[in-house]
């Protein structure tokens, strides 16, 4: 590696890492498209994700003793790429802890214009996760993980769900986050009908759904809607709805959403010919 | 209900609360078979667990203005359990933080007399969890809830897992460590021989599994091994197990413990006819 490239940092306040002052109190993600992504393997997710054209890096900021073990991941940088490296005492000073990781990037998200041209990008036979309300970081990013696991082309949000590119969503995601493909948009209703719309069948889960999930014949297309547990959708989205059930024993509390969309996923892929 | 039954603290260091000091820093849980039990939902799981025999209830400690909510509850406890009640401030002085449930309970476990027993106690028809080295709380927690909403009859843990009635394991179970019996007992060789010398298959989950879960046919009595991510299992251990895969997409990471319970929990209760 060009020793040349690395810009050391000795002034916890330098303004060229002015994005990673605080980490843990002041997450960029949901305040715009740039987001902090931590650690090797998320790094090099985020490195994959750059060249499928979804994501930019615009800087690094690492731990001295990190640099050489991450060569190869520094050599897929852009050039321009401003690469930093601070000493222990200086990094826990600018992060606010003790941050033992000691790789982080700042990622840019290339978003997808709106929803109708995301879906319109995905192939004939797809499978999409639609979140309404998904609000809890470790929800989202176990989510992605399924959504990842479980080979989905896709994942919709509405305005209410939070970001999938909050450090805690990320790093739950196995950086799935920054793999599996997603569009933001308004309300449910508006993404409800961009979905039907782009001829998908909406499923929803529900202990007391219509169709049991094992007889559960998938189309071409198929999104998963996931709502907020305990929260109802509003009556014009349910009435777009196909109800699916999974069953479950009488009496006790209903499943984590994200335990659900792992279940879901894994039936609905299966039926539709896309797992091993 | 009977206001001379509430034992009034004004002082933190008052004695008869002494267990619920610092209840953050220094969970019970783990040593030995006294825990704490935290809100409303988790102490009415904790009544119901009593009236099935398998816990005791030592005494409660409420913020002073949650008591009127809470009379049904009191009502079922034994006359012999103090019901101790502060006003905020000192609940917060005791706990060491802000207590806004205001419902606390002494708990202590039964325990069964050794494995062997606990799984002789089921009936003919019984689907099991063993769970080795699952050492997370929230992992605990959610195979605890995945466990209860499919109705498995219990829970076999092994000397390295750790207990289900962490404060954090028993809330993100949503109750349901109260709820399914469970058995903590030694090595994982010796929980394995306990469980197949109890007429149970044992089945354990690899995405490299030589039975497709769509195609397992599970007999009377099944058992679904867990182990922790990453970590394999004891060779004599694998070789007593029935591997069974759950397809996932390549190339991505592979699914969480507790979701990958899920999945299965819910195909094999439901192809034993046990889900309505």
């Amino acid at each position: 590696m060009d020793a040349a490239r690395l810009i050391r940092i000795d002034d916890p306040g330098d303004p060229r890492i002015a994005e990673f002052v605080s980490m843990r109190e002041r997450d960029l993600a949901g305040r715009g498209e740039q987001f902090i992504a931590e650690g090797t393997v998320v790094l090099q997710a985020l490195l994959d994700a750059r060249e499928r054209g979804h994501f930019d890096i615009v800087k690094l900021l690492l731990l001295e003793n990190r640099v050489g073990g991450l060569a190869d991941l520094i050599a897929r940088l852009d050039p321009a790429v401003p690469v930093h490296v601070a000493a222990a005492p200086v990094l826990d000073a600018v992060v606010g802890f003790a941050m033992h990781r000691g790789v982080l990037a700042l990622g840019v998200r290339r978003p997808p214009a709106d929803l109708a041209s995301f879906l319109a990008g995905l192939p004939d036979q797809a499978l999409v996760v639609a979140c309404c309300g998904i609000s809890n970081h470790d929800n989202m990013g176990s989510i992605f993980r399924n959504a990842g696991v479980f080979g989905a082309d896709g994942v919709a949000l509405d305005a209410t769900s939070c970001s999938p590119l909050y450090r805690k969503a990320i790093r739950v995601s196995v950086g799935a986050a920054l793999h599996v493909p997603f569009c933001r948009s308004g309300s449910v209703e508006a993404m409800a009908s961009a979905i039907v719309g782009s001829g998908f069948d909406l499923i929803g889960l529900s202990p007391r759904g219509t169709v049991a999930l094992e007889d559960y014949r998938p189309p071409g297309r198929v999104a998963l809607l996931l709502g907020t547990e305990g929260a109802g959708l509003p009556q014009a989205v349910l009435d777009r709805v196909t109800s699916v059930r999974i069953a479950q024993a009488p009496g006790l509390d209903s499943l984590n959403v994200a335990t659900a969309t792992g279940i879901a996923l894994w039936r609905v892929a299966g039926a539709m010919g896309r797992l091993p």
